[in-house]
């Protein structure tokens, strides 16, 4: 099973994550929690979280890129689920070997992810809370999707993108398969 | 005047950042604001907050670290209170100039913030997001400081590291106190 956890603040205003998760609800096994639609008062059920990851092979954290990270949903989501003898620490174990993916719509132009840029900085500078956050929980960290999201970016960039994610997944589907039957 | 955006969720709890804020209190202009006492639904008031902030020649985040980062409510208080046309964008100027000091109290070992310990990177590689924010917003970052809090360090450190901010906040006074009578 693959588990997006989907943290736009406006689900309702989104266009880019719209578009992203629009393009990936049908795939075989995807299951999207979205968290601001779950819990617009920010009393996330750490208990019901864990138990939908339980189940999952592949998580993907999908959203919009707030302040060089995470909304503070998805923030308070790793604060109250990914708890010490669960998910870390010395008997927590439960995410050990899983697969997280990490997708994110920013907002610039073309250049903003540079040194030069307005954002100062590769995309890849701001990559390490995350990714070690999944790594100190075991996972397999696989190389993110930042996806330029920008208003003026035309729908059918955004399609593209879309489709890019679709066969992201399938392509790891498919290898699952593959490992299973070989 | 400096004010203090302080985010430990458990406030009564805390011993590494309880230590930081006893020993700055009172140091002259010092102000803080404990963010989960003031909003512990998460309904921060923007516009309390950016009135704050209007007044702040210093600014200090101070809280511990979660997962590489900020504390959800301190992330969801740069979501909501950092807008454009105040902070940033064409028309946004409001903290332009100001000083920023991110002071963050961390766990595990010595060794831990290196690429063999177990945060898998030194601590410098964390920095990005917060840093960048306060440049987007026109603040000048000052050098953060970590401080090692974890359970098994002794009150005498924890108090050690308490002087050593108080003196830079002091040291910050009298620069500001030179620079005016210069």
């Amino acid at each position: 099973m693959i588990l997006v956890i989907y943290a736009h603040p406006y689900p309702a205003h989104s266009r880019a994550c719209a578009a992203l998760v629009a393009a990936i609800r049908d795939v075989e096994g995807v299951q999207v929690r979205s968290l601001y639609d779950l819990y617009p008062d920010f009393d996330i059920d750490g208990e019901a979280e864990r138990a939908a990851l339980e189940s999952a092979q592949l998580i993907v954290w999908l959203h919009p890129f707030y302040w060089y990270g995470v909304p503070a949903l998805l923030k308070h989501w790793l604060d109250v689920v990914l708890v010490k003898g669960w998910s870390h620490g010395n008997d927590g174990h439960a995410l050990q070997g899983r697969d997280c993916l990490w997708v994110t719509t920013t907002g610039g132009d073309e250049n903003a992810f540079s040194e030069e840029g307005r954002h100062g900085h590769p995309f890849a500078a701001f990559e390490p809370p995350m990714r070690q956050t999944a790594k100190y929980c075991g996972m397999n960290w696989l190389a993110p999707m930042p996806v330029r999201g920008a208003h003026e970016v035309p729908v059918e960039t955004l399609a593209a993108a879309g489709k890019a994610l679709r066969e992201r997944l399938d392509a790891w589907l498919a290898q699952k398969a593959g490992a299973a039957n070989a």
